[in-house]
C-alpha cells in the first residue's frame, strides 16, 4: 500500500478547537487554537475552515465548546443555543452545517430532558462531536472504497475545488476516492482546476496532491474543455455542498459548467459526498453571493481589474441531476432515478 | 450618437513605433517608443502588444522600420528579411501576423523588382503599413455595422478575453461590434470573463468598457455557465486568432468551452474577425504552449499553488465550426456551410 499524508484540518485540542488556517495555504501551515465561538464563526465565514463536511465537524465541536465553557446548566443552555444560532448564520449553502448543528442540539435536548448533570452533558456533547468527526472520516473511507470501483488503472481524473482531507474530517470525499485509488496501487493522474475566485484547487488540492505524491497537473478554469478533448480525461470527480433527493447538486461555482462539458465529451461526471450532504426536505438551494472584491482582487492581494468594477460572485452553482452520472456516498453508489436511490440511503 | 473613448494601441511615431504596454494595464498607461526590431519582437512575445490584428499592424510597421533604418538598398534588403524572419517567430497561432508580414514583403519585392530608389521603397513601405493599419480600423467598423444587426436593445452579451481597440488597429472586432451597438443607442450590457491566466478580460476589456461607459459585469471564467442560465445572456460574442476555411476557430483558451456551454443553453455563439484572420490554406492550427509560471504565479506577482506544480498552459483552443453560429467579418456575416461562405469572402 502506498503511503499518504496525514491531514486533519479541525481538531478538539484539550478544551479548545484547533484548525489549520486554509486561507494561508499553500504559503504557510498556520494553526489557530481558540475557545471563542465568535472566533470559530469568523473562521468559517472567512474560509479559514471550509469544505462542507469540515464545517459540519467544526460546528459540532463548537456546540461542545459552548457547553464546556460553563459549569451551570442554566447558562449552559443559553450558551448552546447562542452558539447554535451564531454558527447557523455563517454559511447558507452547505447542508452539513445544519445537519451537524441539529444533531448536536438534539443530543443536548435529550440529555437535558433526562436531567443529566452538567458534567455529563459536557462529556456526552464532546463525545457526540467526536463521533461526528470520526464518522465523517469513516464515511469518507467507505466512499473511497465504493468510488475506487469506478476508477481504472491509467485513468486521468479531472477535479474541481478542494474536496480533500482539508474539506472534511480528514480523508476527503471526491479526493478521498482518488487517495484510495492511488493507495491501492492504481496509476492515475489528476487534473486540478484553479477554482477562481478563491483558488482552492490551486492552493489546497495541489498542496494535498503534492503531499500525497499523486501525479497532477494544474489548469486554469477555462482549460477544462481543452483538457477533456486533448488530455484524455476519463472522468470528472468532485464533491458537493448540498444534494437534493432528486439528485440536484449544489457545489462550488464552475461545477455546473464542468458537468455540461463532460456530457459534451461523453465523460462520466461523478459527485462524491457523505449522506449528511443530502437535504431530505429541500426543494430550492440558497446560493451564497460573496463580496465583489473576491473577483476584483485576487486573494485580497492582486487587483486585476478597474476599480469598482461591477461583478457577479456566486460561491456555488446548481447542477441538474440529468447531468450527474452517479453520486458516490458511504452507503453505496446512487444512480438514476435519484429520487429512489438517494431516498434509500437517507 | 453616444461618445466612445479613442484608443490606438500601436502607432507610427516620427520614424519610430509607439505602443501602449498592455501588460501594465489597468494599473498604468505606459507608452513605449522604439526603433529596435528586437524590442518590437520582444514586446509581441511578452504580450505588451497583443491581439491578432494589433500584432499584424505592429509587424507591418516593423517592416517599414527595418527599411527606414538603412539608406542603402543592399543592406535594406538584409534588414527587411531579418526583420521578417524575426517577427515571424514571435507568436505561432495568430495568422494576421503572417498575413501582414507577407503583404509587406511582397510590397518590398515588387518595389525592388521595379528598381525603385531606396527613399521611395522606404516611403511606400510605410504607406503600405499605414494602409494595413487604417484598413484594419475600417474593417472593424464595417464588421461593427454588420454585427450590430444581430444585437437587440436590452441584450446581454458575454465576451471573453479582449478583442477590443487594444487588440486591433484601434476599434475592436467583437468588442467593436459592442461599441457600434452602444454608439447606435442600444441599451446593452456586457458580461466579461476574467480570462485566466493572463486576465485580458479583467484587465483590458473591463478597462475599455469603463472608458466607453458601457455597463458591464466581470465574472471568473468558471461562472460562465451560471451566467448563461441565471443572467439572461443573449449571445456569446468574441474574436479569433485564426479561422480555417471550414469555419474552425482558434481563439483564446476557454473559447471552446464557452461554445459548448452556449450550445447547451441554446444561446448563439458569434465569432468576429477581419478576413485577414482567415487562413485559406491551413488544415491544422499550431497551439502555442506558454510558460508554466503563468498558471502558477498570477501575472508574475502572486504565487497561488505549490512550487514547481506541473501545469498545462495552452494559450488557445480550437472550436469546431459546428459550434459556431456565425462568423462576422468586414465583408458580411458568414454562416454554414462555411466552406462556401468564407471562401466567397477570402
Amino acid at each position: 500500500m502506498r503511503e499518504l499524508a496525514d491531514i486533519t484540518p479541525v481538531k478538539w485540542d484539550n478544551g479548545k478547537i484547533a484548525w489549520i488556517n486554509q486561507t494561508r495555504l499553500p504559503w504557510e501551515e498556520e494553526w489557530k487554537v481558540s475557545e471563542s465561538i465568535e472566533e470559530l464563526a469568523s473562521a468559517i465565514e472567512s474560509l479559514e475552515i471550509r469544505g462542507a463536511p469540515a464545517i459540519g465537524v467544526a460546528a459540532a465541536y463548537g456546540i461542545a465548546l459552548s457547553a464546556a465553557n460553563q459549569s451551570e446548566a442554566g447558562s449552559m443552555k443559553d450558551n448552546v443555543l447562542a452558539c447554535y444560532g451564531r454558527l447557523r448564520k455563517t454559511r447558507p449553502t452547505a447542508v452539513n452545517l445544519f445537519w451537524a448543528l441539529d444533531r448536536m442540539l438534539s443530543k443536548f435536548r435529550s440529555l437535558e430532558a433526562s436531567d443529566a448533570p452538567a458534567v455529563e452533558i459536557r462529556e456526552k456533547l464532546l463525545k457526540e462531536a467526536m463521533a461526528i468527526h470520526s464518522e465523517d472520516i469513516g464515511a469518507n473511507k467507505q466512499m473511497g472504497r465504493y468510488g475506487n470501483g469506478l476508477i481504472k488503472d491509467g485513468d486521468t481524473i479531472l477535479t474541481h475545488c478542494n474536496a480533500g482531507a482539508l474539506a472534511t474530517g480528514g480523508w476527503g470525499t471526491s479526493y478521498g476516492i482518488i487517495r484510495t485509488a492511488w493507495q491501492s496501487g492504481k496509476d492515475i493522474r489528476v487534473i486540478a482546476t484553479h477554482t477562481a475566485p478563491l483558488y482552492q484547487g490551486a492552493r489546497l488540492t495541489m498542496w494535498e496532491l503534492k503531499r500525497d505524491g499523486i501525479p497532477a497537473k494544474l489548469i486554469t478554469d477555462n482549460m477544462a474543455a481543452y483538457a477533456m478533448k486533448d488530455e484524455n480525461v476519463s472522468m470528472v470527480l468532485l464533491g458537493a455542498d448540498r444534494i437534493l433527493l432528486n439528485g440536484t447538486v449544489a457545489n462550488k461555482i464552475g461545477t455546473y459548467g464542468l458537468a455540461i462539458l463532460a456530457k459534451h465529451h461523453k465523460i462520466p461526471f461523478y459527485v462524491a459526498a457523505p449522506t449528511s450532504t443530502i437535504d431530505p426536505k429541500g426543494r430550492k438551494i440558497p446560493i451564497e453571493q460573496r463580496k465583489p472584491d473576491e473577483v476584483r482582487n485576487i486573494l485580497g492581494k492582486l487587483q486585476i481589474t478597474v476599480r469598482d468594477a461591477d461583478v457577479l460572485n456566486p460561491a456555488f452553482d446548481i447542477t441538474p441531476s440529468r447531468l450527474v452520472s452517479a453520486i458516490i456516498t458511504e452507503k453505496g453508489i446512487a444512480t438514476k432515478p435519484y429520487m429512489e436511490s438517494l431516498a434509500a440511503m437517507k
